[in-house]
């Protein structure tokens, strides 16, 4: 249980950084809309009701940053690292997001 | 760049099916909208610019099943197997799909 949870907690994080890494640098109001609700239902829908309700809670804290591609994956980044210290997991180093994340679509 | 491609793609299938997988058997309005409108949203912010031009051709001519987790989950199934046939790949037997996809959550 824990395995798959896990499993899915790693194929989530690396869906949703490689969106961010793929938004763009300068989105429209329809872009930005677009990621920010893409977000707020990934939170309702994620499988783990647990993580699910406690993801909600840091988006209260934490709401989306839309403006730029930089603004949003280190938003990305941030969110992550608030449920690697919840975890008691290593803090990953924002400044190296943009090499870690890439799609090459 | 195709090893990236397809990891990528692995990871949000599995993350896909298992929201069907646990999505509620019995779904009121609210989360019927939800995840028609999570699955729209996917198709639209998926980092890879092919792949979601495609898959939002798919989803006008298969629209998302939302009446129960069962016909959630077939449908997740058939428009997976709708990429897989147009890439070469294995047709995936949907009559295995609820043992494959689980949470433990
Ligand atoms: C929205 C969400 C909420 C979750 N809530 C819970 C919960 O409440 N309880 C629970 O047990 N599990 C939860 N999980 C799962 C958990 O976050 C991990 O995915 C899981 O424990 C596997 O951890 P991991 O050590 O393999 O690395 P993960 O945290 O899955 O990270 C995968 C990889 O991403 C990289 N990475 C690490 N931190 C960052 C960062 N800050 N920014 C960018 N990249 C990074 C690293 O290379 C890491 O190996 C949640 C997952 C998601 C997506
Ligand atoms: C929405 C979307 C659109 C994509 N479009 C393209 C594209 O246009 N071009 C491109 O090159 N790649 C595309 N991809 C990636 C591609 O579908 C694969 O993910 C990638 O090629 C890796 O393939 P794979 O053989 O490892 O198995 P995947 O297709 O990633 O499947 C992963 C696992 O899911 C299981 N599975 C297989 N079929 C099914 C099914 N029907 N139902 C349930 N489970 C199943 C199998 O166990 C399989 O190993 C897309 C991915 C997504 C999510």
């Amino acid at each position: 249980n824990e395995t798959i949870k896990a499993e899915l907690g790693r194929a989530s994080w690396k869906l949703l950084h490689t969106i961010l890494a793929r938004y763009p640098e300068k989105p429209t109001a329809e872009e930005r809309e677009a990621l920010s609700s893409y977000i707020y239902l990934f939170s309702r829908v994620y499988p783990c009701g647990e993580c699910a309700s406690h993801f909600q809670k840091l988006l209260k804290k934490f709401p989306p940053q839309t403006s730029s591609r930089v603004a949003a994956s280190q938003w990305g980044c941030h969110i992550h690292n608030q449920v690697n210290a919840r975890l008691g997991k290593k803090i990953f180093d924002c400044n190296t997001i943009a090499e870690k994340y890439q799609c090459g679509c």
